[in-house]
C-alpha cells in the first residue's frame, strides 16, 4: 500500500468501525472519574486502569504512574510489524496529552438525563450528540486521537509514527502535580512535538489549530496610608485615603486609546503575519456576535484593534479585585488605612513576565505618596506560548483539517493559558499543537455537556489525516 | 447685688461647692447607662430619673418623656422669686442639650479601676483627672452647666434666664428616636438659642467655640457591566471591567490641586472672614502634630488651604469603601459583573446636599459607558450648620469665655456633624452654641475616659460667666 493508500483504507475503517468508537467511548464516560472530590479517587483509578488496558490493546507499553494525586497513565509507542522501529528519523516523535478526569456533575436536577449514562441525542435538524459528563471534556476528544490510532493499528498493523502518549487525571482541579511529573520524567515525555486535543473549532464548519496562548503575571498590590482607619469628619480632607491613591493608580494604567500605560508593557509584542491577520478579519468576529450574549455592546480594548486581536493575540492589564474600607450595608464615615486591589495582566509574544512584574511595581510605586507604603503579592508568572507560524507541522497539519473539512483551517490565539503547554515549551523545549472539536455550545463544565457525533466522527478522521501527514 | 456682683458671689459658690458638684457627679458617674446594649436599658431609666430628680431640686419642671428607645429627660425653667417670669424679653430663652448615655465599656480588661467607679487621679505634674465612662463624655460637659445653674440658684434664688433642658438618653446609639421627639414637642423645644456641653477645647490653654460642623451627603454607587462574572482569559481585553469605570470616576473626582472636579461643587462655600482665618493661622496646626499621631505626613487635601481648614472649615470627597471582583486568598482570573463604591461628601456653608447629590451622579452617569449601567443609593442628607459670626450671643460667651481662661476664645469648625444640631436649625430655626472643655487626650469612647478636674471646675465657672453675658 501507498501512503496515500493506507490513509483511504485507515478512513474507510474509521466510518465502519464508528458504532464500536462510540461504544468504546461510552464504556469511558460510564466511569464517574471526578477529580476534585476524594471521594471519586477510586473512580479515577478506575479510568486510569481502563485507559491503559485499551492503550495496551493497541500494542503500547502502558503504565499507571503514581503521583501524589491521581495516576497518570504513560503509553509508549509499539515496535513495528518487523520487529525494528518503523521510523526513519524524518517524522517527528510525538507526545500526546489529554484527560480521563472530568468537572463535577452538580447542580444534578439540571440534567436532562444521569451524567454517567452516555446517549445519543437528536436535536435540531437531525444533528446527533452525545450527551455525558465528559462526552467532550476531553474523554470525547481524547478518544478521537486513540481511535484513530486504532484504525492505523487495523489496517496496518502498525502506528505511523512515534507515538508516546501521556493521559493526566488533575486537569480539571489544576494539574498541579504534572509540573513536577514532567520535569521528573522528561526522557521518557520529551518527544520532538506535543499534540493536544482539549480546544475547540471555530464554528462548526470550521477546523481550527490553536497556536498561541496567552501568559499570565497576576500580582496583589497591597497599600497602606494611616495607621488605623480614620473618622472621616476628623480627618476627612488632610487624611490620604488608599482607596485615591489605588483609583488613581488604576486609572492611570491604561491610556484613553485602551492601551496600556506601563513603561516597557508592549516590548515583546509581535504584529501577526498579514495572512494570518487576514484570515482573523475574515471571521467577521462582531461585538454584537461575542459581546451580546452577557450583555455588553463595546468592546473595552485596544481601539485600534480587531475585537478577535484583543480576545487573542493582544496583550491586556486587568484588575481582578478590589477592597478596601466599609462594604457592609447602608453608611460608614470611615477613611480606610488600607486597601487592596488584585491586578493580572495576559501577556502575548515575547513579553517577559519579570520585566512586566517589575515595570508594574515601579508604575505603582512612582504613584504613592511618600508617606505611604505599599507591598506586593506575586501569584502567577507564565510566559505567553507560541508556534512559529512556520514550524513544518503546522502546516501539515492544517492542510490535513482542510482536506478533512473541506475548509481552510483557522490558525487562533486563545487568550487563557494551558499551563502544562507552557512546561512542555519552557521545561522541555518541546512545541505543541491544539487541536479540537470543540464547539462554543458543547456545555463543557455544565449540566448536559455534549459532544457533536460529526466532531466525534470527523475528529477521528482528522487525526488520522494528521498523522499520516506527519508520517509522511 | 448688680449683676457683676451676682456674678462674682456665683464662681465664690462654685470654687466653695466644688467637692459636692464632684459627688453629684460621682453619683451619675456610677449609673452603668450603656444605650446601645438593650441588657442596660434599666440602668438608662435610673440615669434618666436620677437627672430628672437632680434639675427637680434646682427647681425645674421635669418629666421623663418615653421614645421608643431611652427616655428624654425634660426640664422647664422655673418662675422666678416674685412668682413671675423675671425675663425682660431681651436675654435669649435658651435651650440646654446633653446626654445622659454613654459608651460600652469593653475591652474592660484595658481599663485600669472600673469604669462605673470614679475615682480621682493625680498625673504628671500634680495635674488632676477624673477617671470613669462618661467623665467626659457627656456626663461631666453635662453637669458643668447642671452645677452653674445651680450655683445661681444658691446665689440669688433663681436661675439668671429662661432655660429649657433637654438630656436625651440615645446620643451614643444614634439619636434616632430624637429627631422625631424634637418635631413632635417643637413648641416645648424651640427657644431663642441652644448650648451643647459635648465638644472641645482647641488645647489646655484655649476655650474655644464650635460655630460650625460640616453636613454629609452620602452615596452608593453600584456599576454594571457585563451580566455575569466572566473568565479574564476568555473575555479579556475585550469586556468592559467595573471596577476599571468606578477607578476612572474615582479618580476623576478630586483635581490635581486636591479639590473636588465634581462641577458646581463649591457652590456655596464661603471664604471664612479674615480675622477668623488668622486666628486660625496663629494656632499654627503642623502636619507632624496632626498627621504625625496616625502615621501620616502630607496634608491630602487642596493645597492652597491651610491644614486646619482642610478638615474643618473646607468640604471633601471621600471614598469610604469599594468592592469588587475576587478578594480573597490567592488569584482568581476573574473580570467581575459588578462593582461598588460608597462615596461622601463633607459640606461647608451653604453647599446644597440635593445639589452636590445630583452633580456627582451626574458625574458618575459621564464616566460610566453606554453599555454598562449605574444605581445609586442614598444614606445620608445633611447640610453643614453655621452660626453667623455676628450673631450676638456668640460675641458674649467668647467675652465670657475669654474671662474665665485668661485667653481670647476661639471659634472653631468642626469637620464631623452633630445631627441634632442640624435639626435644631432646620426643623426649628435655632442656632447652636456648642461650648465645651474636652480635651484631646480624654480617651472618650476608649477604655480610662477622663475628664481633667480642671475642665469640670472651669467649665461651671464657664457656664456661669456665659448665662450672667446672656442674661446681661
Amino acid at each position: 500500500m501507498t501512503p496515500s493508500e493506507a490513509l483511504r483504507a485507515v478512513l474507510d475503517r474509521v466510518d465502519r468501525d464508528l458504532g464500536a468508537s462510540l461504544d468504546r467511548l461510552f464504556a469511558l464516560l460510564r466511569i464517574q472519574s471526578i477529580s476534585t472530590d476524594p471521594a471519586y479517587a477510586p473512580h479515577c483509578r478506575t479510568a486510569a486502569e481502563h485507559v491503559a488496558a485499551d492503550l495496551r490493546g493497541l500494542g503500547f507499553e502502558t503504565s499507571v504512574r503514581p503521583t501524589e494525586g491521581h495516576p497518570v497513565v504513560i503509553g509508549k509507542s509499539p515496535l513495528g510489524k518487523s520487529g525494528s522501529p518503523p521510523f526513519d528519523g524524518k517524522a517527528p516523535r510525538v507526545l500526546f496529552y489529554g484527560h480521563y478526569d472530568v468537572q463535577p456533575v452538580d447542580p444534578l436536577d439540571l440534567w436532562k438525563t444521569p451524567p454517567f449514562e452516555p446517549r445519543i441525542e437528536t436535536v435540531d435538524g437531525g444533528r446527533k450528540i452525545i450527551v455525558a459528563r465528559g462526552a467532550c471534556d476531553d474523554k470525547g476528544q481524547a478518544m478521537t486521537f486513540i481511535e484513530a490510532c486504532r484504525a492505523f493499528k487495523a489496517v496496518t498493523g502498525e502506528l505511523p509514527l512515534d507515538i508516546t502518549m501521556m493521559i493526566e487525571g488533575e486537569e480539571e482541579c489544576g494539574s498541579k502535580h504534572l509540573s513536577g511529573f514532567v520535569r521528573d520524567n522528561a526522557g521518557e515525555i520529551k518527544r520532538d512535538l506535543a499534540l493536544v486535543c482539549d480546544t475547540g473549532m471555530w464554528d462548526t464548519q470550521t477546523p481550527s489549530i490553536t497556536t498561541s496562548l496567552r501568559g499570565l503575571v497576576y500580582e496583589e498590590v497591597r497599600l497602606t496610608c494611616a495607621d488605623r482607619d480614620l473618622h472621616s469628619g476628623l480627618f476627612g480632607g488632610a487624611a490620604r485615603n488608599p482607596i485615591h491613591v489605588l483609583a488613581e493608580v488604576l486609572a492611570a494604567m491604561h491610556k484613553p486609546d485602551g492601551s496600556v500605560a506601563i513603561p516597557g508593557f508592549y516590548i515583546g509584542v509581535h504584529e501577526l503575519p498579514p495572512d494570518i491577520k487576514a484570515d482573523l478579519a475574515g471571521l467577521d468576529l462582531t461585538p454584537e456576535k461575542f459581546l451580546g450574549p452577557i450583555g455588553l455592546k463595546i468592546p473595552a480594548g485596544e481601539k485600534d484593534r480587531m475585537l478577535i486581536e484583543q480576545i487573542s493575540t493582544r496583550p491586556t492589564a486587568e484588575v481582578n479585585g478590589i477592597i478596601g474600607g466599609y462594604t457592609g450595608e447602608g453608611a460608614k464615615t470611615v477613611i480606610p488605612g488600607k486597601a487592596m486591589a488584585k491586578v493580572s495582566f495576559r501577556l502575548v509574544g515575547a513579553q517577559d513576565p519579570e520585566k512586566i512584574r517589575a515595570a508594574f511595581r515601579d508604575f505603582v510605586r512612582a504613584r504613592v505618596p511618600a508617606d505611604c507604603s505599599v507591598e506586593f503579592g506575586s501569584f502567577s508568572s507564565a510566559p505567553a506560548f507560541e508556534v512559529a507560524f512556520d514550524n513544518p507541522a503546522l502546516g501539515k497539519a492544517r492542510a490535513a483539517l482542510a482536506e478533512e473539512w473541506g475548509k481552510k483551517a483557522l490558525t487562533i490565539g486563545a487568550g487563557g493559558s494551558i499551563p502544562i503547554v507552557g512546561d512542555f515549551k519552557t521545561v522541555l523545549g518541546m512545541d505543541t499543537l491544539m487541536v479540537g472539536f470543540a464547539l462554543d455550545d458543547d456545555r463543557v463544565h455544565s449540566p448536559n455537556e455534549k459532544y457533536d457525533l460529526r466532531s466525534f466522527h470527523k475528529g477521528i478522521r482528522s487525526w488520522a489525516r494528521i498523522l499520516a501527514a506527519l508520517a509522511g
